[in-house]
């Protein structure tokens, strides 16, 4: 009946309690994570991201099956939906995902939709992710969907970002791609079958060698990490073990060049920042008269002031209180 | 030499040099967005979004330059790239876009790319309309690539939300259709010549249809806006006149039914609260000593405090001073 202690033994359903109670920001999951937290850190952190109808899905399916019968880790997914259908309907796709993986229970899959609040989904994936970790999978695999502020926070979140390309989707592809690379730790062309794969892995190879030379130019050196650019097809399984194979190599990487470290510290700093931010405004909220908040609103609706105005008449007079 | 009053008397040299102020937080382009603020709250910020592929930005030329010409208002566009390329790409991306338009001095093209920051493009662009709207642009076309949390942030801030579709991507694309649905206020689906564009119209259509019938089925009703699906081809122009006039519809539609105000309202909220939040945050930073933050941070990355219990013993430390 304790829920960190069933946590720990491995219990899914206790973790997906835990989960459930950590998206609602309930108390008593909130708790049972401060528990767990000296058991987390040692997890392998994956983001996978790239655009809509490049295959994520299959291909995060095929990488877990990898992972857990030839690498023998166990694995976990969260699946981010930064926009939910209507409602329930990350836990429509769960369902499907799940069926196809159901048989395995070193897999567990959990799909996450937040709509709105403000870094709320990067906070709720970051939670889950302690939380698989506490619980004991060693590779949790965070898959996220389009190219947008959201996939650059879950990437800071992940130890190691694949980003997956179809081959020519449209003309403004090409423009997507060289903002995406920045991100990438590996990058991977999905549909290798399609004749125009080899084309789409090169240009993105060209594309890195600008940045390489950029890099070079700057006089940044020392253990660097070379994106990989491999081609792989969710569909037949081809280039999957490559894939998972450069995922490792990525993380030995990591663990030597003292990039690990700094990562996790980041992440550290970024957890405790967004926490701060949040208690700061509600603390704050609580020492304003909400009357007084109401009509600073109201001027800046009527353009009578500018928010930064509204901002400093708000400080002075909670400042008073 | 008065930056505002040149904003205001329509130099575009002047406009550009504000955004570029505000873009970097400088105090002085700040402080114009002040003076310029009780100018704003007439043009019609819209939001249009839509997966990268759809060919975004030929119908986003296509609707500025009906706008312009057959509606005659002056016109705005604010190309936001949410993951830069390298360095440098939205201008290169700015310099394509201008060349095409720049014969047009009725229309004002701005690209945005803003890395990291959490919520800061959202910030930034927020800010760019401001300037556009004081300095007399009437429609102010907002233009995101991808799904992410920065799309549901940037429709935030407009008052129409257009959700452009390309016609069948791929496998996965459905899940992102019936994801974005709930932002979107008109819907268009490019590409019209293709075979199955009317296959996607249709699709879409029906998930339109249940929303309506879940929210009917809620008891919500009077003074419903129901969403319109075009066809639309960026490459020929057609239903360019037809997207234009139901973006128009729905501006009026806003006015009569008071989702103008409410909207404004709401907007005016969150630009305040994240001055707010990021303020409350800078001034605890002040009062804390940095070596007890540093030895916080230390203590959460070894797994001897979870974040929110370093938050706790923060908070503490910071109240003494």
């Amino acid at each position: 009946m304790d829920l960190t202690q069933d946590v720990i033994s491995g219990n899914r359903l206790a973790l997906s309690r835990l989960l459930t109670l950590i998206e609602n920001q309930d108390e008593r999951g909130l708790s049972a994570l401060d528990e767990l937290y000296p058991r987390t850190g040692t997890a392998h952190i994956v983001g996978i991201t790239g655009p809509s109808g490049s295959g994520k899905s299959t291909l995060v399916n095929r990488l877990a099956l990898d992972l857990v019968d030839r690498k023998e880790k166990k694995t976990a997914i969260i699946a981010v939906d930064p926009t939910s259908p209507f409602s329930g309907g990350a836990l429509l796709g769960d369902r499907v995902r799940m069926r196809d993986l159901s048989e395995r229970p070193e897999i567990f899959i959990r799909s996450m939709a937040t709509r709105g609040a403000l870094g709320g989904l990067a906070r709720a994936t970051g939670e889950a992710a302690l939380a698989m970790d506490a619980a004991g999978y060693e590779v949790i695999l965070v898959e996220t969907v389009g190219a947008g502020q959201s996939e650059v926070e879950i990437a800071r979140l992940a130890h190691t970002t694949v980003v997956i390309e179809a081959p020519g989707l449209g003309d403004d592809v090409q423009a997507a791609k060289a903002g995406i690379l920045e991100i990438a730790d590996i990058l991977a062309v999905n549909k290798s079958d399609k004749p125009n794969a080899s084309i789409t892995a090169n240009a993105l190879k060209a594309m890195l060698e600008i940045g390489e030379e950029l890099r070079k130019a700057s006089g940044e050196e020392d253990m660097h990490w070379t994106v990989p650019v491999l081609q792989v097809s969710a569909l037949n399984g081809e280039g999957i073990t490559e894939l998972s194979d450069e995922i490792a190599r990525h993380r030995d990487w990591l663990k030597k060049s003292g990039a690990w470290e700094s990562r996790s510290r980041d992440r550290s700093i970024d957890l405790v920042e967004r926490l701060l931010k949040e208690k700061l405004f509600d603390e704050w909220r609580g020492r304003v008269d909400k009357e007084g908040f109401e009509q600073a609103i109201a001027k800046v609706n009527g353009r009578v002031l500018s928010p930064r105005q509204a901002l400093e008449i708000l400080l002075q007079r909670s400042s008073k209180n």
